[in-house]
């Protein structure tokens, strides 16, 4: 914890998970393990670890590390269901909320409601916003463009209203959360200002302390300017992990992508080679010759800081941007 | 004018135009004439008519149109700088303000400060920003990938605020604002929010009354979502202009845009027929077959207003929200 008092900023989020800023960390695949979960927690949000692709031992392990904190996980759902038992073993540790991304959340829906689980359904266009309505999701994310990691083509600026809209017309108590390229108070306070009820931030949290980040992407973070990131299909190409049309991932602009984005036909056939160099320069943390997970945000991020840090700066700062708007007088003309 | 009460919202934008709430309509090319812009002037806002791509004449009655409105304009630079005579015809009528966008700025500086006119410069990456700083622009506008018509990548929500921190750095007195998907009072609230200090809106002001636009268009962006939009390079190729690359224009998605974008060589090839076929979609309306040029805040709009009753509501609801939002307590915990 850090050595600030904590403020606190209440929305029906915060009422319904008992936490104290309306903070969720994304369950970023890889990145996002149980000592940043908690950590998130630990600060007054709600920290979610990465699912990913589906490792059991894994996933234990960041439970362990997670102590007692009430945290939640993530899931690829595509990915979800070629192993829906690995769902039935993380239903074990009691997770607080299981949020489902990147596919058809139905066949899981049932499972965790009965383990007492809030059900996030992360969307990316307004279909998906459907989806989550009809399965009365507690929580229904709008994930726009600028998110790093995977994603696709919607802003967030419009896409919230739009999807706030929706719900407020078919599904009142769910609760909107909005994600994708917010960093800061001012993110914050701009995503309530557009209609949500918080916020799940990725590439903020992927540059804390407590992210199983290597310190050379740290580094490059800290370097990168938003305009330095691309949506792309090559980095899975490489990791020969077969995503669904219409999603892509956000990720550094570098040689990698330089290289072969555009060209995904020639990856694919280079890929004996290519797979086992990309994988080597991912555990090595070189910058420029794999995939480097971090968003638009980026260009909001100048050093790598303790989580709890991270939500108490965005908590405070979006206080501070409120109350100094919401002084704003109104003379009639 | 609509029978609202005027609301004024102040920031340095409205004080160094001496408006009564920080809104410019976007000077889109053909769709943004004389009514519109001394409209979103007579309402308290400024209007900009769209210098397009250039024509002497319809700029002459556009301005007749406008009547004794303070108005700006706003060029394609790029464009601009094939007809230079343009900015010379236009600095006549003594505009307020002339935005530059798409292209270096430089050219064109002296002339318009010598005209006593205030310079604007779109920017859609942070290098276009680094630009207008250099030339000293008075405005400066961040637009993001949400945008209808052309733009690029950025989306909004991060792009705002790594802009207004450079700016803060570098050029202080430059003022930020923010264009792309903002259609209603949430996003001027989320653009201030962001460290904005006004609105650049197209889309919502494509969709009034006042706008040059085809009913059958206008009866699509009432129907759309903002999922149902494109960035595309088609409908510039359908029309024979050469636009720069980097910039791609959002467009309704429609049969036109499902048949060639993919296929951008093969629409060059067909374009003796394709050509003159777009024309005459375009100019008939057909909402299938041409570029319909609108963006993702399409799905904020449900009905065809007046300038006017936009301006009175985007300003009166982002006032209320930021009220609303201004109230949050802070007990320490």
């Amino acid at each position: 914890m850090s050595e600030c008092a904590p403020v606190s900023l209440s929305t029906r989020l915060t009422e319904r998970f008992g936490i104290r800023t309306p903070i969720l960390s994304a369950p970023m695949a890889f990145a996002g393990g149980g000592a940043l979960a908690s950590a998130v927690t630990g600060a007054g949000g709600l920290g979610l670890i990465g699912g990913g692709y589906g490792d059991d031992t894994w996933l234990d392990e960041q439970w362990r590390l997670a102590g007692p904190s009430a945290i939640g996980v993530g899931f690829i759902t595509w990915s979800l269901r070629k192993s829906p038992a690995l769902l039935t073993a993380v239903l074990r540790h009691r997770p607080k909320a299981v949020m489902l991304s990147f596919g058809d959340p139905r066949p899981f829906v049932d499972e965790i409601r009965a383990a007492g689980a809030a059900i996030i359904c992360q969307c990316q266009s307004l279909d998906h916003v459907w989806d989550a309505i009809d399965i009365k999701a507690d929580v229904i994310v709008a994930q726009g463009t600028e998110a790093g990691g995977h994603g696709a083509l919607r802003g967030l600026v419009s896409f919230v209203p739009e999807a706030a809209d929706l719900i407020r017309a078919e599904a009142p108590e769910a609760i909107l959360v909005a994600a994708g390229g917010i960093a800061d108070g001012r993110g914050l306070a701009a995503a309530l200002a557009l209609g949500a009820e918080g916020v799940l931030v990725g590439t903020r949290f992927w540059a804390s302390r407590e992210a199983l980040v290597h310190p050379r992407h740290h580094h490059a973070i800290v370097e990168a300017t938003g305009d330095e990131t691309i949506r792309t299909s090559v980095v899975d190409i490489a990791r020969q992990i077969a995503w669904p049309p219409g999603f892509t991932a956000r990720v550094r602009r570098n040689a990698f992508t330089s290289r072969w984005h555009g060209h995904e036909a020639a990856l694919a056939d280079a890929i004996a080679a290519e797979a086992p160099r990309y994988r080597q320069a991912f555990v090595e943390g070189d910058p420029d010759n794999t995939g480097v997970w971090f968003g638009e945000a980026a260009g909001l991020i100048a050093d790598i800081q303790p989580a709890a840090a991270i939500v108490q700066s965005m908590t405070s700062d979006a206080l501070a941007i409120l109350r100094r708007l919401g002084g704003q007088d109104a003379p009639t003309g």
